[in-house]
This record gives structure tokens, sequence and C-alpha cells, in this order.
């Protein structure tokens, strides 16, 4: 069966899938100075966001890749305070670690200042907290603003980004790391969206090499599901600086605040099992 | 972008969303009395088997969906010594069955015996354990098999089927799952492939309802990725007959004598856990 010119499709060369969604509507169409962003309105997934022809997020399933890039990482520190988000415009993410009463800042900076101004028009939902008096929204360069942070300034930083080619291939380096590393706090955590284990093991374990290289004592990779992106199957990865993955604070999470519509205590714990292969190619 | 006539592409029509695997060539075309199957090499996953316009499974990803309809099952059972498999004509799941040393017989009731007859050309590294003694191959009406089947033959029964509609329909069915029920041990378990948490929440529901209606005390729902299945998520859901889900032989599925690419305890544990809009649609 093929399909008309009504369906969005990104192609994942590499690995010769493809992925598409049926479009009712393209709704918006813009050449930011970084990169092209296309809005639809699809059939079946509500609204869709699509960057330089890779499909970002949807109405229906983003839920599952802003709370896992989120409450992982944030039941994982003892005390998060300050959040570091590095792309993320989109402010899904950011209203995931909103819902965290122990955060007092979260500074989200995303280079391109159109993806979350066409998310507060085409995905509203996810920006209602914008407004929160502890979000602080930059449109900025990320690498330099970590390169110009103190030591010693944030306990979580979590880089919500594309995919490690153009504008965020410098988030996926040693180097970087490195200087994430430097403005951690003692047991500072970072946490990065780190493609599908399926198809992507090379950059997992380019991830896992350069993290430890970079000096954080372990990295972790949880896993789950994500539709919209290539093979369906996603991965966001820990490094903590100092001190090791011993659990999360299981209680905080089992009897956490807030709602959710994916994370759960349980979720939490199953997304760390380690798949048979997975712990062969990265040694633990 | 569009695909051109070089992609095989699966339609997912009520979700607007259609996955697509570059081939290389058409290798089998066949009309069977039951259903139409054609095979093709991929670009990047190998062999690819469709029924009736609907991604079966191929080299790359099989492993997961094999291990998880097997492996899950036979190590929440007590002694599985007894085994049918209704469907499963590619012989995946069989292999994976056959590697448990409690197991005395496994029989395989497919109704078509060209799914097993193309699968030992096109995947003869699933079909390297069809030889085994213990294994007992059958082309025949599953459905019946079942009806003519006396009470307490099987330790676990497990529906490898294709989607609930066509052939595969009756097996979805409160009736079914009765005389799947009747032919049982005590302590026996079913386990039936259960479609996708994101979009088929309708078939999950009705299928505990129908477990449960059908006499089984208890109906649990395992996860797992499997990237050409729409969405990419997957499920398989179990029903015991007596007793209730209460973990599995960690010790024995921690020490198993054989490998896996995807299943180990830790998988086995995370795979149980339940995210929080299925535990809100099912109740537990």
């Amino acid at each position: 069966m093929s399909l008309d010119d009504t369906w969005f499709t990104e192609i994942h060369g590499d690995a010769g899938t493809a992925f598409s969604l049926k479009a009712k509507a393209k709704l918006h169409e813009e050449q930011t100075p970084y990169q092209k962003i296309e809005i639809y309105e699809t059939e079946g997934f509500g609204n869709l966001m699509v960057i330089d022809g890779c499909t970002m997020l949807t109405t229906r399933d983003n839920f599952i890749y802003h709370e896992m890039m989120s409450h992982v990482a944030l039941f994982t520190h003892p005390s998060p305070k300050r959040v570091l988000i590095i792309g993320g415009g989109d402010c899904g993410t950011l209203q995931e670690v909103l819902k965290h009463d122990s955060v007092e800042i979260v500074q989200q900076i995303d280079i391109d200042e159109a993806v979350t101004r066409l998310s507060k028009i085409y995905f509203p939902e996810l920006c209602a907290s914008n407004d929160d008096p502890r979000a602080e929204l930059m449109f900025i360069d990320g690498i330099q603003w970590v390169k110009d942070a103190e030591e010693n300034s944030y306990d979580v930083i979590i880089i919500d980004s594309t995919d490690p080619v153009g504008p965020a291939e410098g988030l996926f380096s040693k180097d970087f790391y490195q200087e994430c590393y430097r403005v951690l706090s003692e047991n500072g955590i970072l946490v990065q969206q780190s493609e599908s284990p399926l198809i992507h093991m090379n950059i997992l374990r380019d991830m896992h090499n350069a993290m430890k290289g970079a000096g954080y004592s372990e990295a972790k990779t949880a896993f789950f599901p994500q539709c919209i992106y290539p093979t369906g199957w996603w991965s966001a990865t820990m490094a903590c600086k100092g001190g090791s993955f011993n659990g999360f604070r299981e209680s905080d999470s089992a009897n956490k605040n807030f709602s959710t519509h994916y994370y759960n205590c349980g979720i939490h714990h199953g997304a760390l099992a380690v798949p048979e292969f997975f712990y062969q190619e990265i040694k633990g």
C-alpha cells in the first residue's frame, strides 16, 4: 500500500524504516535562523511538530517522553532544587519538572525562540506552567551558557535536544559533558535523550564512553516506548557526578503529589531494566 | 518526504499512522486458503514476512516478541511441562519454549502450513529446533483442537496469532478463553499477544474482561517494544487458572541455562510495570 501526499513521512535512512502520520492540514511552516519548523494537524495524534523533517512531538504521545526525561532523574537526585534544561523549547519537560515541590528554579535554554512561540499556539497544554515564577526561559546558545556558568550551579541538567546532527551535535560531546560536570553540584545528575536502543547502539555506546570519560562516576540508561521516534523505542541516559545510581527516592515517587499519565514508581523501576543485548554491548 | 514503490508500507487506519520498511526485493508471494503471504528482503531489517498486508516479523527485531511471548509465561508457571502454541507458525516462539528443560511436549497448531514452510526458507534461524523430539507441529484449526482436547491437557497455552480480525478473530473471544480454561491444568497460564497499549486500549480492556469473564482468577499484561508493529509498543496478556500472579520463578530466570537477546530477569520484572494510564483504564 502506498501513501498519498496527505501523509507526513520521516525516513530513518540508516535503518531503512519510515514512520508516517496522516495529516489533515499543514498549520504552519517557518524557516528560523536555526531550523525549519512545520506544524501539522494529524488525523489520529493531534498536532505534530516537525523540525528539519524529523517528527518532534505530537499531542497524543508526548507525555511518555516528557515524563521520562524529567521524573526519572528528579526522583533519582536526593533533593533537586536547581534544574537546567538545554533544548526542550516545547516546554513539556519544563512542565513536568515544575511538578516537583523541591525545585526552586528551572532555567530552560533553547537556542530557537520559535519552538516555544509555536508550542504556545499549537501545544498550549505543554506551556501551561510557563508563567510559574520558578521558571526562566532563555533563547540563547546552551553550550555557551554552560561554559559561562559557575561551578555548583545545578543539581540536575536535562538535555532535551534534537538528534546528534545539526544544531544539537555539540550537545553529545565529551567536551560538553565535562562543562556540565563542572557546573553540576556534588551528586548532580545529567540526563540526555539517547536515541533508539534497537538502531542507535553506536550513539549509546559513544555516549556512555564520553560520559565516563568526562569524569562521571556512572552512566545508566532508561528505556521507554515513544511511538513517533524511529523504531518506537527510545531511551534517556543519566550520568552522576560522584556516588552511584543506587536506586531512587522510591517512597517519594510512589507518593508523588502530582498526576502523570505514564510514569509511576513501578515504571521507574522497569525502565531501568537492561535488555540482554544492551548489557552485552555496554557491560554495565 | 514521500516513499517510492521500493518501500513496503503498512497503514494503521484507526491511528492514522503508517510504518514502512525499505525493500531490496520481493522474494515470494502466495495466496493460501487462509491468507496472502509476502516475503521481502529489506535494506535494514533482514527478511520480512507480511500476512494480509500486515508486517508479521523481520529477521532483525523478532527476538523481542518471541522471547516475551514465551519466557514471561514459562517463568511464571511453577513447572511448565505441556505447552500448546496456537498460531506461531514462524516457529520463533516454539524455539524459545523449547529452551526450557522442564518442557516435555510443545504442540504447535497453526492453521496455515505455508507460514512454517516459508519460515523454514526465509527465517531458518527460527526453525532450528523444529526437529526437537518434544515438538509436534500440526496444521489444523486451533479453535477446534482446543474444543476437542481433554481437561487438564496443558500447563501453558500461548496464543501467538495475527490481529483480532480475519482468521484470528475467534482467538480473542470469551468462548475460546473458556475452552482454554477447561483444558489448562490447575494453575495453568494462558498468554496472548494483546496489541498496542497506545492505540488498542479497547482491545486490551475487552480482553481483560473476557478473560476474567471466562473464569480466570487474574489477568496481567506485560509490555515490550516491537518496532515493526503499530506504534512500536506491544503487549502480551496472561491469565491464570486459579491462584494469582504472585511474582515468578526469579531465581530460575536469573540463572537460566540458555541465552536470550532481550529477555532477562530484570526485563521480566520491568515488563510487568503498569503505566499510569493503563492502570486507570484497567484497574488492576
